[in-house]
């Protein structure tokens, strides 16, 4: 196909013409398809159904589950699973989290069912009552400010809109965040209170970061003490094929002398179940000392019962990696139907890139600029529902207009082969609207030019 | 039993002595004996074991539970129970904590496992955020005040203190708290906000407020706008006999043109697990929109398999009251063994009260001033941890250091009748101490208003 910024207004015309008829069809037969949310399939969750099988894992064939589980349940422990206490979780589950987080058990909590709800509470306790005895960002003169890698999770920019904390976007280029930036903010401001990293298959671009760009993450000097990387490793075990390899992030903390730097989070939502999963921190022993606290004035202990099943079905890394394995396979074949559909339709028109992700849950699709809104409001009215524009960037705008988050996972193959189709003609139909329309705007400016020039010409 | 006050000094010496051998005795024994916290004994657990048996409940006896479960767990909800969503929770859910909280389900919120995370997070985002649109109390001039009837529960008071909430106490009568006090500053201040009520079977007085006293909270007209009653309605459910009706929060609210005064919190921590339980509040409209916004941003929604665990296990209200019939079949022996050897042991010396509560975990007992601590002090010292003598009040200061919460669920029977031996036991060796101390300060003050005497009349 030839780029279209290489053909004439009227081929453009054409071209715009023919695609609307086709969309008029798609139109007509009142779809409804989404590729808007980050959701494991049925299918994915149906890998999991044994975790609820509960009593014939922990109580073996037994027919008297009940007094057997019980016994088994109050085993091993300081205390009945069932009741309350370990407010840092079962050390099962903290080695089982520990083991995907890749750091020891003992620096981790494993705590409720979002990993997303513990991110939240540890910006709301830094406000309320700072880090590790710093000034509570309520009180600072200014607004705290978070640094955010642009395109990322709008629900990570949710919680720094909701606590009022300043986002200053970072590019996010293909190792990472531009870390010439960041070096540049975190060491000469002292406001700089936070930065939100996804450092595997980064959500929405599927990004790894590279070694060279952890390193140089850990080794920051911060002009705050309290500045804190949030270190949100929702996919750590995500992989499509051979795991790749994210370093150490608590490892290289401390090998640059910045033990405290880092709070690691994971969760078992896309391992599991999205709703009955179980959610994890990791961070130094200084740290959760200090989030140890609150967390004891807030509950009196995680739901333990549901940490024991996950460490009987996911009873090591192994099982997990194993288990991955299989969602793999039910994951894989979707983005793949989304990468062809997304290459053949669009390949070599120049109007938009997108990322080839290795893991994760989503593919970024940058267009032209000026055109995401328009492509997700014609999805929208040919039924396809897709992530807002704009959500990837600090308060919900994309200075481009350009990004849309594509999530592949939830649909059923034939819908996403549908929805897919859809998606590109909507791609192709904003970006000939916006060419036709710099087309106009050209020709205006050229015939204002001319108008002036014969005035100045009348004039001289 | 003679009073205690009635005997001379050399009876009250007589006394202390034979009880410190009888002490000596229990001492050698080097027992450890638990009265302190409020937990379900490993028996009340077990009777919540089907409640873990989720496939055979949801997919009855069928060999495919797997793909029959995950065909139910799909069914009657607008989404799969395993995925995200559904941030209120599932409306059976709402419907069993409704039912348990006497609200419609409309009015519930359920989320977490923790109700006492739920009020946290209330009094962080009102500090944070205000309350319907009210200033954040963090930004108000002077501290925020709640008042606290006393004895009342400890993590109440220390979820204020980590806020630096002003608490104020307010005299816990047999009726309610006393409400003279609270309208009085309720009405007159705006910076009182808030109110710790447990309502029935109050912690730890086991007081249940009555009809009248539910009125005049629901009438109350606040200074402050943004006040709220914090109705802690842990024990609803949780009769020893007959049921005792808790006049109805919300309608009484609605009677007096209040409806956004209260946000009501239960949990089934002490119905089923006290770990894999589940934890709800209730509130009018209005209060639930703020609260779900706030809600939806820390989490994509709760774990619905364990609330659909409940809402199968506890399928209506007769269900609950006959799961609770069952618990206080096992509560009600332990808390007559402690009644029991208080009467024994203190009957007549009067030396202390004691509260016999119809329903819930704890009974109050109050001695005489100044002897709380040395009791539980003594108490330790053989072996018997009791709730630290304070706990009950703000700050943890009881000014007449004379409230001790005893908690008789967990030990079992034996131990019990071992511990409330050891207990009343500490308490008359505190109670002798004590009055053996005032007698030798009356004694030393006599002796000097006599030298006092001498020396006016030589003077004369």
């Amino acid at each position: 196909m030839s780029r279209y910024q290489d053909l004439s207004a009227s081929e453009l015309a054409r071209e715009l013409q023919q695609l609307r008829d086709h969309y008029c069809v798609f139109q007509q037969r009142g779809l409804t398809l989404n590729m808007a949310r980050g959701k494991p399939s049925p299918e994915q969750l149906d890998l999991s159904m044994p975790l609820l099988d509960f009593p014939a894992h922990a109580a073996g064939s037994s027919s008297d589950t009940c007094a057997i589980l019980s016994r088994e349940l109050r085993a091993g422990q300081p205390d009945d699973l069932r009741n309350y206490g370990e407010l840092l979780g079962i050390t099962e589950a903290q080695e089982l989290m520990g083991a995907i987080m890749e750091v020891p058990a003992k620096n981790v909590v494993v705590s409720g069912n979002s990993s997303l709800a513990l991110m939240f509470d540890l910006v709301s306790a830094a406000m309320s009552h700072g880090v590790l005895g710093s000034t509570p960002w309520q009180r600072l003169d200014s607004r705290p400010k978070f640094l955010c890698p642009v395109p990322g999770y709008d629900r990570h920019f949710a919680i720094c809109a909701y606590f009022d904390i300043e986002m200053i976007s970072v590019p996010l280029n293909s190792d990472g965040p531009d870390m010439d930036k960041v070096e540049s903010l975190v060491g000469s401001n002292a406001l700089v209170k936070g930065i939100w990293c996804v450092p595997k298959f980064s959500n929405p671009s599927g990004v790894v970061y590279t070694d060279a760009i952890v390193d140089r993450l850990a080794a920051l000097r911060p002009a705050a003490q309290d500045f804190r990387m949030y270190w949100d490793n929702s996919y750590a075990v995500h992989d499509f094929a051979s795991p790749i390899r994210l370093a150490n992030i608590r490892n290289r903390c401390e090998h640059h002398h910045n033990p405290d730097l880092w709070y690691q989070f994971a969760s078992t939502s896309k391992i599991t179940f999205a709703s009955g999963g179980i959610a994890a921190l990791s961070s130094s022993q200084n740290n959760l000392q200090d989030i140890a606290k609150r967390l004891g004035l807030r509950s009196i202990g995680p739901d333990k019962l549901n940490q024991k099943r996950h460490s009987l079905f996911l009873p090591d890394i192994e099982a997990v990696y194993a288990h991955m394995a299989k969602h793999a396979a039910l994951v894989r074949p979707k983005f793949a139907v989304v990468l062809r559909e997304l290459d053949n339709s669009l390949g070599g028109l120049d109007i938009g890139t997108w990322t080839r992700p290795d893991g994760g849950y989503f593919i970024s699709f940058t267009g032209l600029l000026g055109t995401a809104g328009r492509t997700v409001e014609l999805a929208a009215a040919a039924g396809v529902t897709l992530t807002p524009a704009g959500v990837t960037y600090p308060y919900g705008q994309d200075p481009q207009d350009a990004n849309i988050r594509i999530a592949p996972t939830y649909p059923t193959l034939p819908a996403l082969e549908e929805a897919s189709k859809i998606f590109t003609l909507c791609v192709r139909i904003a970006a000939l609207e916006q060419l036709l329309r710099q087309d106009r705007t050209k020709e205006a400016e050229t015939g204002q030019r001319r108008t002036k020039e014969d005035k100045t010409g009348h004039a001289g």
